[in-house]
């Protein structure tokens, strides 16, 4: 094995303390959606070919599996990997709705592959974490309210930098393009979704190629530009004199939605998330039916949406029974390896353990080994000093591992135990003593300020 | 999507009840490595095709990524899944040592891939638990006692039928071979390693095939039977007369093994792991050296090995440093499916849900909102019913999901809670009552014996 090793690109891997990290934030995501009631699953990563691509663009980055010495016909397995978590879940529902009561809410963490170019937020492979609610034939209205507020009660408990929630609706723009009068609402959509990278006046004129009058497409940039915190949007709306029953309902709806999810904080008014209406996000063409939302994370806007889903009356179909849903899909990687790669959050040390046990000498490690065993029985991490060195060289290892206590058994029998932060050192029993809960398990810390350098040796 | 769904072989697929007994298998044993400081660590699922491809029976089972629309010199990606958690975290040792303190020890659950023909424990996808400590340059043998111990403690705290630890030495074997004078050690391991397909008397005739003498063959073949519950293995060792100093170092590591994984039992002497010294147990032939270990599970010997592993002195090198390493490896999917699928386990409910909130009508939607965010503020996880269907009807669907209670909002402002389970209903208020712990959450249960039927009817 002595080939050389080089990263790959677009797969990032986390080294321990930063993973840390990556199993809180899933953990907290997971604990947030379990307390709504939301029952976790996962699928298998290869899903057959014809089932994900469906001749957008999205096919090219498809990693298609084979077997290495196949050879002729068995060749290819006709499989790929999954590039969302909403196609395999698609597939599940089918595949066994026969076996799950709806309203079916679940949620998935589990990675994706890409074979796009890898960029700072984009990699080939990619943890998501999927919250959906799927019902047979129908889904109220209300479970849109329902899941939107989960996702933002989730984001809000995580270590992270505060996220925006930038809701629309599909029915409402929808609704407004048809009574104005436009001749393509669609195109009409599909032009409006470029005014991030185009100027409004460029847009506007792409709305006149596609038939619009002068009028019309500055109504359809009135509309764009409009972006309330709470349901104020709707008499703005009212005031651009559109009357439609879609328009209608779409407004109705997306105030619903603000409102759910801006009500009622959970936690006595120190949310970090925000809330708003944004009418210019439309969130692509193809399946969303009603309610759409984008997520971006405070600060590092260029990373572009942090997460994103919304409302599609056919999650899947067999034929005779349509699946409607509505979920929301948030990008752990997208927006947690940049925020580890910069060094701004990290975990507060490399290893589990809370205590090392010293070992005076090698004969006497089984009286190491007893002490570690009487900690962990009362649920205490904690390893055993690897060689019997010099104290001051267990302790060093302790040190460089973020250990806070060493351990030393005496030779009466009884221990002492030294926290190394601050020197201090006391009598302890093994069986019965537990760290400060703040020191029993590895914490998300702040590791240091994007714009601070590493090394004071490096000012001028 | 209204494709015909059929479900693809080798790649199981879990029912969200299943799901609960995945997890806690998953956080049990999560749990245990790190009370022991073991750190958690995950690897990218793909490494380049030259360092999975060894020249060995494994390399035809490798699944190779290419992108589906490449072409040409860009068909191939070079990268293959992994087929299991061994390679991946050795070229992870290579690639991040200077980041790394060594020992380092490390726990890993993920998925591998092989493309074998799928049977009862053997998938195409299939989840392994794998516990290692590595060295720089060196390792001592305290390590070894000190990782099987962990997998001891880890599989004995699980709700899984007892597992059993067949222990061997390397070491041991190749000393008593070499001792004995057998001209070729490492053909008489392979062909001892026969025993458990071929009768005793064949395997003898293959060892005097390969050079030995009869009474050589007749000795390898009592060594092989040698089977004990404690370090006395030692002395019916001796008793064959045969005089090697590595098998005087194998000897001694072995009884340290099985003596420190015998003792000092964690929980008050009910543990269910059997751990046993077996010296017919070679594992293989090609890395390694020191400890062997190979798990079965109580009552499905069928499966064959539900996990296995040992000592390597070289787990990796990249030509100036060696790291050596000492693990084991736990078949999660290869123990838990087959468990899952008779019916053995399951968990106690399909929802995390403990109380479902019921909705007097779709005006009151927010009060039941209310109660629901009440019960959560103190963690309980809760869901509201999807509509304002006749009470009967709501308990109803509690009960299909496994939900013990029902909170009914009055009209008044107060809440009533009912048990289904008895039919118990009491006033409560939803910002302070709790249910019972054994309640909170879904729990890993007995779903039915294998030997029992479904159903009452079938009865003769």
């Amino acid at each position: 094995m002595a080939t050389k090793i080089s990263p790959l690109s677009g797969f990032p891997e986390l080294l321990p303390a930063d993973r840390v990290v990556e199993r809180e934030v899933i953990d907290s995501l997971s604990r947030t959606f379990e307390l709504h009631g939301f029952a976790n699953i996962e699928t298998r990563v290869v899903e057959p070919l014809d089932r994900l691509a469906k001749g957008g663009e999205i096919d090219k980055e498809i990693y298609v599996l084979r077997r290495l010495q196949a050879e002729g016909a068995d060749d290819n397995t006709g499989w790929g990997l999954h590039y969302d978590l909403t196609v395999p879940f698609a597939r599940y529902v089918l595949e066994h709705a026969g076996h799950l009561e709806f309203p079916f809410r679940r949620f998935q963490i589990q990675p994706a592959w890409r074979g796009e170019r890898p960029q700072e937020g984009r990699y080939r492979q990619f943890l998501q974490a999927d919250v959906d609610i799927v019902g047979r034939d129908e889904l109220p209205f209300h479970h849109d309210v329902e899941v939107m507020r989960v996702m933002v009660e989730a984001l809000d408990a995580l270590p992270l930098p505060p996220m925006s929630f930038q809701f629309n609706n599909r029915k409402l723009i929808q609704g407004f393009y048809r009574g104005l009068g436009l001749p393509d609402v669609t195109a009409a959509i599909r032009t409006i979704d470029k005014l991030d990278k185009l100027p409004a006046e460029t847009v506007a004129e792409l709305l006149e190629d596609a038939g619009a009058s002068a009028e019309q497409a500055a109504r359809c940039l009135e509309l764009a530009t409009i972006r309330t915190p709470d349901a104020s949007f709707v008499d703005r709306v009212r005031s651009l004199g559109v009357e439609d029953e879609l328009l209608d309902q779409g407004l109705h709806e997306l105030a619903a939605v603000i409102e759910g999810c801006a009500a009622g904080d959970h936690r006595g008014g120190h949310r970090k998330v925000t809330v708003e209406a944004n009418l210019r996000i439309a969130r692509g063409l193809d399946y969303y039916t009603g309610t759409v939302v984008e997520i971006f994370m405070e600060g590092y806007e260029r990373l572009k949406s942090a997460g994103g889903g919304g409302r599609y009356d056919a999650l899947a179909s067999d034929g005779r029974t349509t699946y409607p849903g509505v979920g929301v899909s948030f990008g752990v990687s997208r927006t947690l390896v940049p925020l580890l790669a910069e060094g701004v959050l990290t975990g507060s040390r490399s290893v589990p353990s809370a205590v090392l046990v010293a070992v005076t000498d090698e004969d006497s490690r089984a009286v190491s080994s007893a002490a570690a065993a009487a900690l962990r029985a009362h649920g205490v991490p904690t390893e055993v000093a690897a060689s019997a060195q010099k104290f001051g060289k267990q302790i060093r290892t302790a040190e460089r591992r973020g250990i806070p206590y060493v351990l030393f058994p005496q030779a009466d029998g009884t221990h002492q135990v030294k926290d190394i932060r601050t020197g201090d050192q006391w009598d302890v029993d093994p069986a019965t003593w537990t760290p400060p809960a703040e020191d029993l398990h590895p914490r998300v810390v702040a590791a240091r300020t994007t714009t601070s350098t590493d090394d004071g040796d490096e000012s001028p």
